[in-house]
C-alpha cells in the first residue's frame, strides 16, 4: 500500500485557506450529530517518527469541539498498565458513544518495533495481526467506526523532519536516540509496514495512507477522511436493535443432563477437604505477587446454584487485601455507553491480586440472549468476543478459572421455597427468580452453547454438581487450588 | 481515650458462638436496608501493628454481603498516587450510596508516623488534624456514616502479637522492620495517638477505642459498632432533600458592577500579545513534568460568555498529549451515587498535565443554587467544601487559575441571536438559555456570592471583562502565563 501513494501533494497557503472554512464547518456539524447517533469514532494516527502526527493530532483538536474529544498518547506503558494485559490502557481509553478519540501510537507500534529488532518472529507477528483483527472487530461489531491513518513520509523527508525537529529548541525533546535508529532501518520498516496493513485492512476497520510530507495537505486530508466516514456512517440507516424475544423451546438434551446431581460429601470429609484447600489456596494467592501473576474466578450457574455460598468459601480463605468481588448486575449508564466488555476490563487484577467475578461477561449469551436485550447477531458473534477477550487474559498471565454451578429444577424451587421462610434470605428472592424458571428451558440450552463453544483448553468452564452445598463447594475449592498449583 | 479502655475484655468460644448468628443476621439485615437508603458507610480499621486489624477486616468480610462491600488497604502510595494529591486515592474509593467500605490503613497514617518519627511538628500535626477534620465533616455532611475504629493492645500484647506473627511462615511476611522499630517507640505512638484522637473524634465522625487483645470480643465489638451506628442512621428519619426554588430577588449590586465592560482591544494588538501568551504558556507547560507539578484552569461564567472561545486559545497553544478538557454537564448515574466532588476527583491531572474544566464544582453554588438542585443547607456549607478541596489541589502543587467570564445582559442577548443565525452555532443555543436569562438576578447573586467566599490568595478568582472577545481572550492567556510563571 505505501509504494501506491504518489509522494508530492501539497496545498499552497491560498488553497489551505480557502479550504478550511468549509471543511471546519462540516467537521463540527458532523460531531454535532455524532453526539446523537449512538456510536463512537476511533481514530488512529500512526505512522513514522518525523511524519507530523503529534501536529494533526492538534490540528484536529484545533477544528473539532474540544469538549467532546478523547486524546491519548500511547509511548512507553506505566507501571499501573504493565501490571494488566496489554490491551488494558486502550480499553480504558476507549470513548463513550457520541464522542471521537484521537489515539497517537497504538496497538500497532511494539508489534511493529519487536519484529523490525528482531525480538519477535514472522509468525509471531502474524499472529499479533490477528489478534489485532479480532480486537478491532470486536469493537467495530459493537458500533465503534474506525478511521485508522498512516502517515507516510519517504526516507528522505524523514530525516530532514527529524532534523528540523532537533534544530528547534521547542521541539528538540521530541526527537529521541530510538528514532534515528529507527531511521537506519527505513527499508525494513517499509517492508514490514506493507505486510502489517494488508494483513489488518479489514472491511471493519480499513488503513488509508497519507502522504504526510506536505503539513497542509496532511492536517486537510486526514480531516477529510474522518470526515468522510462519520459522514456515510451517519448517512445510514441506525442499526436496530428491536429485542426478539425468543420462542420458548422443548426441552433440550445437553452436556448438562449428563451430570451427575446425587454426588454428595459428608460432613467431616467436606470440612476436612474444605480447610485442606483453603490453607493451599491463602499460601498460593501469597505466590502470585512475587511470580507478577493475577487471578480470575468467574462464576455462573443457575439461580440458587450456590455461587454465593461456594464464592464465601474461597473468600474466607483470602486476606481480604488480595481480592476484590465484583458482583454483576444491570450495567451503570457509563457503562452502557461503552462495549459491553468494558466494564470488565475496568475491574482487571493488578499483579498479585484476584478478582472474582459473581456473574460476567457470559451474561450476553445467557440473561442478554434469552431475554432479548442483546440481538441473534450480537450474542452469536459474542462467543468469539469472549473468546478473543479471554485469550488475552490468559497470555497476559491471568489464571482464569471458570465455573458453571448446576442444580436440577426440583432442587431449585425447594431452595427458593426454603429462602421465603428465612428472614436473612428474603431479599434474596423476587418474582423474576420464578418468572424464569418458565424460560428454563431456554436458560439451559444458551448454557449449553455457551460451555460448547466457551471451553478451550486455555480457559475451560468447570461443570459443578451443586445439588449438595458441600460437594460443589468443595470442588469450586479444590479446582481452584489446582489451576493455581499447576500455573505458579 | 486510650488510657480509658480496659484491658482483659475477652470472649470465651460458647459466648462467642451464642452471640454470633443473632449478630450475623443483624448486619445483614442492616445492609440489605442500607442498599436502599441512600447513603454510603466508610469503616476505619485502624490502630498499631499487631493489632489485629487485618484478622478483623478479615472476618469482616466473612459476616457481611461481600457483594456490597469495598476494602482497600493503604500502604505506600503507588506511583499513580503520588503523580497526584495525597488524598486522591481515598476519594477513588469511596463507596457509592448503598455500600460500605472498609478501609484498613487510612489518612491518619502517614500524619502520625511523621510526627513520631521527627518529620513534622506538633503544629503541623494539628493543621493535618484540622485537615481531617474538613475532609470527613465534608464527607458527612454529603451523607457518609463513619464508623472509625481504633484497635488498642498494651506494649506487651504488641510484642506477643508480632512474635506469634513471625513465628508461623504464613504470616511471617507481614510483620516489617518497621514495625520493630515502631514498637521501641510505644510510649510515644500512644501519647501522639491520644492527641489524634481527641482532635479528630467530631460529632460527625467520632472515634470508638478497642480493647484489641482477644481476636473473638474484637471482632464482635467491631462488628457491634458498625451495625450500631447503620441501625441508629438508618432508623433516623432520612434527610429532606425538597428542592425549594428562590424567588426572585431584586437587581443585586454586587462586585461584578464594577467591571468595566467596555475594554476591548485592537486586532493588531489582540493578535501580538495573543501569540506571545501562547508561546509562553507551551514552554511553561513543558516544564510541569520536570517540575512533578499540574495545573488544573476553571472557567465558569455566565452563557454565552466566551468560554469555549478562550478555552480554545488555550488548547491550541499546547501539545494535544499534555491536557484534557472535560466540560462539566448533569452527573452520569455513578458520580451522582457520590459525593458531589467525586467527579472532579477523578479527572485530577497527574504530574507534568494540565486539566481544563468547562464548568466545574462551582456548579453547586450557581446552577444547583438557583434552581433548587441543592438545599440551601447543601450550598451553604459548599463554600467550605470547595475551599478545602481546592487547598488539597494547591497544596499538592497544583497550579490552580479559575476564570469567571462576564458579559452585559445585552451583550448576552446580542449573543443568543447572533448564534440562532449561525448554522454551525445554532446547535449550542436552547429554550433552557433564555429561560435562565429571567433568573439573571439569582445567578449574578450566586455569583457574586461564591467570587467573594471562594477567593483565597492561594487559589483567587480572576475576573474577566468579557464583552470584547479579545480582550477576555487575552487576559486569560496572560492570566494563566503569570500563574505558571510565578510557580514554575
Amino acid at each position: 500500500m505505501l509504494k501506491d501513494v504518489q509522494g508530492g501533494h501539497a496545498l499552497s497557503k491560498d488553497q489551505y485557506d480557502a479550504l478550511l472554512p468549509e471543511l471546519r464547518a462540516a467537521l463540527l456539524d458532523a460531531q454535532a450529530r455524532l453526539r446523537k447517533a449512538g456510536f463512537s469514532v476511533v481514530v488512529l494516527i500512526n505512522g513514522a517518527a518525523g511524519a507530523g502526527k503529534s501536529e494533526t493530532v492538534n490540528k484536529l483538536h484545533e477544528w473539532l469541539d474540544a469538549r467532546f474529544l478523547v486524546s491519548e498518547s500511547y509511548e512507553e506503558p506505566t507501571e499501573e498498565e504493565r501490571s494488566r494485559p496489554e490491551y488494558w490502557r486502550y480499553w480504558m481509553w476507549l470513548p463513550p458513544a457520541g464522542r471521537i478519540a484521537l489515539f497517537s501510537g497504538s496497538w500497532y507500534t511494539r508489534p511493529i518495533l519487536d519484529y523490525v529488532w528482531g525480538r519477535s518472529s514472522e509468525a509471531r507477528l502474524a499472529e499479533e495481526m490477528a489478534r489485532i483483527n479480532g480486537f478491532e472487530r470486536t469493537l467495530a461489531d459493537g458500533g465503534t467506526l474506525f478511521v485508522k491513518l498512516w502517515f507516510h513520509v519517504s526516507k528522505k523527508v524523514q530525516q530532514k523532519r527529524l532534523e528540523a525537529l532537533e534544530d528547534s529548541p521547542a521541539t528538540r525533546f521530541r526527537v529521541a536516540k530510538s528514532d534515528w535508529k529507527n531511521h537506519g532501518r527505513y527499508g525494513e520498516f517499509v517492508r514490514v509496514t506493507e505486510q502489517v496493513l494488508e494483513q489488518t485492512s479489514t472491511g471493519a476497520a480499513p488503513w488509508h495512507v497519507l502522504d504526510a510530507a506536505d503539513d497542509r495537505y496532511r492536517h486537510v486530508k486526514a480531516a477529510r477522511l474522518i470526515l468522510d466516514a462519520m459522514e456515510a456512517r451517519l448517512a445510514g440507516r441506525s442499526r436496530s436493535h428491536e429485542p426478539e424475544r425468543l420462542a420458548p423451546i422443548p426441552d433440550p438434551h445437553t452436556v448438562l443432563d449428563e451430570l451427575d446431581l446425587s454426588l454428595s460429601l459428608g460432613k467431616s470429609e467436606y470440612e476436612e477437604r474444605l480447610a485442606a484447600a483453603q490453607g493451599k489456596l491463602f499460601r498460593l494467592v501469597r505466590k502470585l505477587q512475587k511470580r507478577e501473576r493475577s487471578a480470575i474466578l468467574v462464576f455462573e450457574g443457575s439461580d440458587a446454584a450456590g455461587k454465593g455460598g461456594a464464592i464465601r468459601r474461597i473468600t474466607w480463605a483470602l486476606d481480604s487485601r488480595s481480592y476484590r468481588l465484583i458482583p454483576i448486575a444491570a450495567p451503570s449508564d457509563e457503562e452502557r455507553s461503552h462495549h459491553y466488555l468494558w466494564r470488565f476490563w475496568r475491574y482487571l487484577p493488578r499483579h498479585g491480586r484476584v478478582t472474582i467475578f459473581d456473574r460476567s461477561w457470559y451474561g450476553r449469551v445467557l440473561v442478554e440472549r434469552v431475554e432479548g436485550f442483546a440481538t441473534e447477531a450480537e450474542w452469536r458473534r459474542a462467543y468469539q468476543e469472549i473468546n478473543d477477550f479471554e485469550r488475552e487474559l490468559t497470555e497476559a498471565g491471568v489464571i482464569l478459572v471458570k465455573f458453571w454451578l448446576h442444580i436440577t429444577s426440583e432442587e431449585q424451587l425447594r431452595r427458593f421455597e426454603e429462602r421465603k421462610q428465612d428472614p436473612a434470605k428474603r431479599y434474596k428472592i423476587t418474582a423474576e427468580d420464578y418468572r424464569n424458571r418458565e424460560q428454563a428451558n431456554q436458560y439451559e440450552a444458551a448454557a449449553a452453547e455457551m460451555l460448547a463453544r466457551c471451553s478451550p483448553p486455555t480457559a475451560p468452564f468447570v461443570l459443578v454438581e451443586a445439588n449438595d452445598k458441600r460437594y460443589a463447594r468443595v470442588k469450586v475449592l479444590e479446582s481452584v487450588v489446582r489451576a493455581l498449583e499447576q500455573q505458579l
